[in-house]
């Protein structure tokens, strides 16, 4: 049996369409920006396998660097006053990076059980304060927060439902910040100061002494690129403040170089959150790890000699912190900043979003958006959501046969390439999708 | 600034107590069944890392595999209609492993995560069979399901619950079948019954169009490694089938080897469950990984012509099937069959056991209980609980002093040796327990 076939047998992949019988496309293997696919086609990945490959693939310096920590010690338990070097070594390393006093770590191995561990920190914390009544979640439409039954359940876009059950009770949704949406005749301004209202509007509809937390990405990432109107971070984050509702910033797609910065909250949006939640790009995807990064306030509260009675910590999981997947991200960070990663993410981002933003002259392009490596082309022929999509999907698929690989998301074809990815390399991008686009609109006549 | 200071300063611990001020003990190395402290202090390993490392430490081997993958192709998305070979490859091995027709596989990177797929799965499954209403989880006193806001509140032992917030509408428990604590007098056939019965009438007192899963370890793991009664699996699995109620057997802890097979469910204890999820041993521990296997009986009433429509299969995660882990796991496969790890394991084991056992002579010991090398002494010297927790962390105290770790969990000193370990090595185990044991009695005089 081919690999198809014993795909299509055995595996069920996330958001695959379990009425189909298309058998799926393999990549077998890459190196730097390129995969390949079982047929040996080599294809520039703009997406970086997720969000999430920043350093490109076949890295060997990342392959020793994992191998190295597997034969020292390939895991040893986290639990109660057990630890092992390189969660220890990253924590401290990464806190003299994070926004003001996030200093500490809970770590995990994916971005769904960070944002977990960051709801439930909050919940214990709030517990621990007498406030058991504060435990209400406040999410946005269009965001992407998880894959679990909580963190799901704070997903806002309509196509990451279907037949699952969601949390109801406890959590609740206010509108997204998309310029690109805002009613007609209405500034900008205007615009923020509206979305920002709404979210101060639910607090209060909820109830100050409810609301525990407000979640949101910096960049809306799946939901569709979504760059929120200037001011808007810290707008939201004040209302926050004064009702007491903690901020969380999601940063699984926007930490660690995608922006330009090792994180997006401050440097790119100048705010600092309670907690800051991290997955993908900080092992540049060579490893399962996550992190919900909590601040100093925070924890204090609520430890040492400010501890509850029975103060056990009852939250973690075996592979927390585990050894070989944070071996991983010392090795990134240590690449990041060798290799002034960061630097050239802006000057080349910075040409890409320019370049890119040249395509808006096509009429079936409705919007090109984005910050640095991370950008979306929306393509818009009508008001009939299934033709727009339907059209995005000719444009991947003629990208494609390219030899460039662009992420589908209803009618939305995103951008993330590897960070290291040259101008010449940017440029391919923008070119090949400018030629999938001509070739679309010829073929729609 | 030193280790143990910077972890006191930066990482927050599972299951620490926030409110002690004692440094971790730091885990810097390993090899074969001895791990080693910063100080360079040797220990038997005794607990597996947790119950994870069975091929024990510094396996070069597992450390190539896991590096030539890395080189090969680190990562890319298993979203949609994309593949990559060794997700592909380990779910067509491991299916001819499982039992019955559980040939279906939802790859996550945690115990925590494959359990919360198996139950998505499960709502999944029964909403598109047009049976909302089919949504309650009956769980047992004393499990442990994981610690995400659901698999948390499937944890069934006071200890492991508390300042967090927990689901209560959909979760329901039962009595667990420890026949340790079994009424006196009670044959163990009529508890067997008893414990059958009780699930059957929560089953009838939900209602059974209300219940859509049952969800059991076959050996209850940091529970207190309880193992049930002769016909408790088949005699609930019998239940379940009756009222139409899935059977989600919790394998994290007991396959691949531990108790001398691939899985236990059925080698071990003759019951074919619907889904078993697994995460753990699977990789030996050198990389996270974990699966919610599904039968195919299930999985084909709601896909190809059967699935519903708009049936994507919104669940999942960006490192569901990461290469690198599953490559680890295809290693860890072949070198278990190539070394027939579970002919060894049953061969030591059932040598473990029985030296084991010798120490219910003392009346410290409560209890000497397990399978093959998954195996407990509890600690019991009165009817108060804190007591007997006190005098299991001297009996902890004194092994590690004498060069054995053992696992400390209340009044339980948990055992799970790497599955390598030799007749000698159990015989050490044992030995050096017996001196703590008698250490401890000599000090409470």
């Amino acid at each position: 049996m081919d690999l198809t076939k014993k795909d299509k047998r055995h595996v069920i992949h996330p958001w695959s369409d379990l009425g189909s019988d298309a058998e799926p496309m393999v990549i077998e293997s890459g190196k730097g920006v390129h995969v390949f696919d079982s047929d040996g086609n080599r294809y520039l990945d703009s997406i970086s396998g997720m969000w999430c490959v920043n350093l490109g693939y076949g890295n060997e310096e990342m392959a020793k660097a994992i191998s190295d920590q597997c034969v020292q010690l390939a895991y040893y338990t986290p639990f109660g006053a057990m630890a092992s070097p390189p969660s220890i070594q990253l924590a401290h390393e990464l806190s003299q990076l994070t926004p003001g006093d996030l200093n500490f770590f809970q770590f995990t191995n994916s971005g769904s059980t960070a944002v977990e561990s960051a709801i439930r920190f909050v919940h214990y914390y709030f517990n621990c304060l007498g406030q058991p009544e504060k435990k209400h979640i406040i999410y946005r439409e269009n965001a992407y927060h998880g894959s679990t039954y909580l963190t799901a359940s704070l997903n806002g876009k309509k196509c990451d439902r279907s037949y699952f059950n969601y949390i109801t009770d406890i959590v609740h949704s206010t509108s997204d910040p998309n310029p690109y949406k805002k009613p007609e005749g209405m500034s900008i301004e205007d615009f923020c100061d509206l979305r920002v209202r709404e979210l101060k509007d639910k607090i209060l509809e909820i109830g100050p002494d409810k609301v525990a937390c407000f979640i949101a990405e910096p960049v809306m990432g799946s939901g569709g690129v979504i760059v929120p109107p200037p001011g808007y971070h810290k707008k939201t984050l004040d209302v926050c403040r004064e009702y007491d509702v903690l901020y969380i910033s999601d940063e699984v797609v926007t930490a660690f170089g995608r922006l330009g910065h090792y994180f997006a909250s401050e440097d790119v949006f100048g705010i600092v959150p309670d907690i800051i939640t991290v997955a993908k790009g900080i092992t540049s995807g060579y490893q399962p790890l996550g992190a919900a990064i909590i601040s100093d306030k925070l924890v204090n509260r609520i430890s040492g000699e400010s501890a509850s009675e029975n103060s056990y910590y009852t939250n973690g999981f075996t592979y927390s912190g585990h050894p070989v997947t944070c071996a991983a991200a010392l090795k990134y960070l240590e690449i990041m900043k060798r290799e002034k990663i960061n630097d050239h993410v802006l000057e080349v981002g910075s040409h890409f979003m320019k370049r890119l933003k040249t395509l808006k002259e096509f009429p079936i392009v409705g919007d090109v958006r984005g910050v640095c490596l991370m950008a979306c082309v929306e393509c818009v022929v009508s008001d009939n959501e299934e033709e727009n999509i339907a059209v995005a999907q000719r444009v991947d698929e003629h990208c494609q046969a390219k030899g460039l690989i662009v992420r589908p998301y209803e009618n939305l074809c995103i951008l993330s390439p590897p960070l290291i990815i040259d101008k010449a390399g940017a440029d391919q991008i923008v070119d090949i999708l400018r030629d999938s686009i001509i070739s679309t609109m010829n073929e729609m006549g």
